[in-house]
């Protein structure tokens, strides 16, 4: 389709600082464009099997992962269906819309959930998750599932804490987090930190489009999925596990994009992964000193759970984030995500994940900064000077 | 990756020959090829709509079409667990590999399966069905499901013909239609023959690669859908309709496959649909041609039922058909898919559908005559010659 | 070759700002990227018919326009060898170093050069050609030769005054521009200007890689071309004016950058001739403005003739250009444009000219501000708050 | 530009056969889709000295190479001006129309051009040459210059017997041999051979796009450069020399072809040169069986001199080869190439280099002999069964 159906001409390279999809490297989509090969053959073989692989080192997990064509939702469904069945008990924290979407998916599927309230504007609380189980002495609850970072909020939850909450409270529950926009560019640590079933997408930290979702498993939660009688199949575990003869889908993968993530695997070693967190952390900080210096308010409360994959940004009183983001679109050809579910209109979300550097980060603050000036947002001019004020820091300290 | 890791160096295009993925023209790879956008924005809106649009053209319907990130038994599984709670019962029919897979999952939902009994050879038997139907007095049954293209014996169903079978019943069971490799390369009319599900997938003649799956819904089929109480979410078709405000995905669509979607939508109605089943039917007469030519048998052995997506040829007795298929690919660079199941070893199959011409399937069909000879497979030469006389008087008739 | 062999790894999209190549649009690559045709086929004559009635607007010219597999430098020999022979006088100016390499050129084919001497700071002074054209009653001086815009000094001459300096000293010379570096981005307008020959390439304003020159031709220089009698063949003009029988070009065609052309001529005329200089403008402005800020001087002294394609700005005393620009692409993946000749190691160069826009242009200053606080380079912070100031004011104008 | 716009609707890909531009690997093709680099910066310099050091190789020299942003006829230009002056005496051999229009090009710059006569259907007569030389005992002769593999007639030149030939004059005339269509895909032994200018394309057994030219250069034409005063500048050698410092091109080099020359030398080495000239043997003489097969007639007589990379076809009397084309490419998307200047009408070439196998070659003649039986071209059937006999010999063989 041309450009010229989809309204306004805009020139230049667009700037999508959605959460996912993201700014995808020319290397990754060139990687997926080829012509397809048979995935019953030796080369598919062997991509899936270096896939696998590498999928396992960026969860920092010896156990098994699976390789799913879907969205990240079809992963949430698996962790759900093969740990749990109709009646069973599972502990959520309310955290956003994303953890209000796992949640519902949940009761759709029978699972009686324990809720943990939360204000949107902070991660999972610890003590509450352990007091919960403290509480539950007859273990009827199978699982806690969280999400790591919620891109609706802007706010991480600190994994490892919740572990040691779920370990302090002596507690079997399987322990499933979601590490969807987090993966690839905050540090996750399925092993270190006993996640039973991690749940990943391609088109975050992978850099890949949407269309691939991963989960890693542990051999107690394979066990579990044994166990559990709930009906499933395109997302049984059992069937998705590979074999080490056939490539491991229940049916034609989605090869192209496989491509892709094994160009992606082949950048993340590159650069390396604890390189790669520290970049997203200078410029997700970056990011934050500019909010800072607009006199603007982040949404997630608490430094420590400020998100480096995200951040979001409350709107001041009586002005529109969606009118906002709409005028950096036609404007100047930036793509902000919006506020979602109960959040709308009242944030914008700058996603700074992927193949980012500092001149990209510093267009958008700098493009945000005019876009706040010339659509008569109150703000204080300047926030892209404490941005590069920072960034001078960090190179040089 | 480079390929050499994989093996012996090959040099030329490569023939990939199995019915999905095909060779995919370089117009769709290249429109995937490309940034993503916003699946929250106009421009992703306005792709989105347009790929509804048209792949209901394909599937000849005016009711409304499911588009969900999976490979196509995604939406086997919709199909039957939208329309279907465990102990219903459903009727469908032996033709070979796919409708094995396909009642192997109705099993797992707990539906209870009356299976139709066949040889692997041929379509489904529209008098069984009658014959089924009319003695369900009680109409226990819900549903009828059948393979329009059984891909892994080469024999096509004729789905007209079941249709007047379930009227002659006058039973009201819902009809159910995998036509994921024929879809876009055959005939298939969902409105005329009152198909109420019909299931396809994004790598057979959408010349895509694989990753999406396309399911057409009648409105006896929806609602049923809203009675069935089976649990479900992410292929829960009320979550997957288009509610013509946001894009109709449960959660990120597969942005980038939607934009080869629209062009191969665009490329479909360019040639035009029944130009487009004329091709498919000449190239694969062509390629029946070349197999008499050889003395070769057809898997499928009624002419009627003879697949224009597919052809599967019986290896002579004494000769393995997958160690004459690696002899394809190592020394041609011709990929041939093999036998399924209980036929593994004992046929090749010539995918031909998707984007292909004369040259294409002629090369194939002389490469196999090459094969054939260089590894001492009995046969009659002049397959080829036989192909190429029923081209001229194709061309000329 | 995998970008790990080329130096420490980068992420993010490099910001490539020198002045041709320049970033290239997707579309544009995309475009490009897909098999040859035939080039004395008829699919090829109708792209390359487009693509020479395209050129001739971007000129805005109504004579024939010349397409050639060559760097710009080949437009400028056969500028120079079609209307010139060994001995005739040739009147240049010297603005910088692409005039001195024309010059140079121009003695190479013997050409007696009158050269207007010049600082490297200004464009072409057009009194200066007044009055050696009048001086000249004789009318030796066959062509008068100028660089449009000096793409080594970011600053560009007024080809207008100069053609009124031409007419007021009545002086019949050719009037020879090198639009190379202006085509696409800044007003040109060959006809109106009564310009003989125009000469511009493929990696500037058409957005294209380098590996096409184009030339514009007057009646009156193509006559003068017919009585020329160098020796040429390549570069011979008579050979390489359609003659809309066949594609016209001496040999093979570039085929692939013909492709890529085709869809840069629909890019312009989508977003309108007019609309793109305005464009150019006013990011090139915001530049000016960030330079000021950060109290650096700008190479071009005088206003009127600072560039819209390119801004050098001059080091501070005791900095080396180079070195800042190494740190540059190192540290930010930001590349910058250096001195030439014996501007080299004085100034960097900010090429902003082909698809360009508000927040590639602003991370590009935001990140030049950051690489001068962080390798020391004496300058005022807040330049980009200077240019985010005059584009609010540009936006709300 | 949409298909659509281009003539009737094609499927399938298209089988390009023209002798150049030829079937590009989509390795090539997407190693060109990327951005382009700062030529001037250290990523170019490391792809370009990589790139010079491979077409030596490629050549089969140790002595200089040049890459020029031109067609072939530019290193034509190249060799000519670079080695002789204007009055200098040189000795070409008729072989078709590039032996012609090179010959044309030569008395452009007024070389005094002996030309041995030739019917277009032999290479080179090396007695001929041997002839000549030793009647020209002062030596007036500067340079032999003749055309390895003539594209237009299908007949190759024995190069090493014209060496032989020269030697025997014991004659020191410089050695000037066109490589452009056979390099890559026939033996060229630059060293071994004692060639001093040998001149190749990038659209030939490179697989890239046109718009590259390669000459390499022996210290023996680098002295005669030297003191040659002819004129020259775009293609001064001296200019075009790398010099270990900057990449060697007079002005911007095509970069984005530059990409892709590595990606193709790259391939020619997984390969290996001796099998891809092995394999365009194979090829060739399949095309060959299936010509003799058919009772038609190639138009080189001497079997020692039938091209590897083309094979031309004479049509029978009384039938119009283009028309005989343009019903391949209408009815079958096949290209086939036509006759040239006083050939025109009278033969159709296949050519048959760069990146190709079975299946393509094997599609191509199965194709040219349907077009045959369905336009009533008189043949014999089965010439591509005699291909398909002599492959299946080769590959037992």
């Amino acid at each position: 389709m041309s450009q010229s159906n989809l309204g306004p001409v805009k020139r230049g390279r667009q700037f999508l600082h959605t959460p996912g999809p993201t700014m995808m490297p020319d290397r990754i989509l060139r990687a997926m464009d080829r012509p397809a090969v048979d995935h019953r053959g030796p080369e598919y073989a062997a991509i899936a099997e270096r896939c696998y692989a590498g999928v396992k080192t960026v969860f920092k997990t010896r156990q098994p992962v699976l390789i799913s064509a879907s969205a990240g939702h079809g992963a949430w469904e698996a962790a759900l269906t093969n740990t749990c069945q109709p009646g069973d008990r599972i502990l959520m924290a309310e955290t956003g819309a994303f953890s209000a979407q796992w949640k519902q998916m949940a009761e759709s599927f029978k699972l009686d959930v324990e809720y943990v309230p939360g204000d949107w504007r902070h991660g999972v609380d610890p003590n509450a998750i352990e007091t919960r189980l403290a509480e539950d002495t007859a273990h009827a609850i199978k699982a806690v599932a969280i999400v790591h970072n919620e891109t609706s909020s802007g706010a991480a939850s600190r994994v490892a804490e919740v572990r040691r909450a779920i370990d302090n409270a002596k507690h079997p529950a399987l322990y499933l987090v979601d590490t969807i926009s987090s993966l690839g560019s905050m540090d996750f640590r399925m092993d270190e930190w006993q996640v039973d079933v991690a749940i990943g997408g391609s088109q975050k930290g992978f850099m890949l489009p949407p269309g691939l979702s991963f989960t890693a498993v542990s051999d107690k939660a394979l066990a579990a999925a044994k166990s559990a009688r709930a009906p499933r199949h395109y997302f049984d575990w059992a069937r998705m596990l590979p074999d080490g003869k056939t490539p491991a889908f229940l049916s034609t993968p989605p090869i192209n994009l496989m491509f892709g993530l094994l160009e992606a695997l082949d950048m993340l070693e590159e650069e390396g992964l604890e390189a790669c967190f520290a970049r997203h952390a200078r410029l997700a900080e970056a990011a934050r000193r500019a909010v800072a210096g607009w006199g603007l308010e982040l949404n997630a409360r608490d430094p420590a759970e400020q998100s480096n994959s995200i951040t979001a940004v409350l709107m001041p009183e009586g002005h529109d984030a969606d009118a906002f983001r709409s005028a950096c679109l036609d404007r100047y050809n930036l793509v902000l995500a919006g506020g979602l579910m109960k959040l709308q209109g009242k944030l914008f979300r700058i996603g700074h994940l992927g193949d980012l550097n500092e001149p990209m980060i510093l267009g958008t603050l700098a493009t945000i900064e005019t876009a706040l000036a010339a659509t008569g947002v109150p703000h204080t001019p300047g926030g892209v000077n404490a941005a590069i004020t920072y960034l001078v820091e960090a190179d040089n300290g």
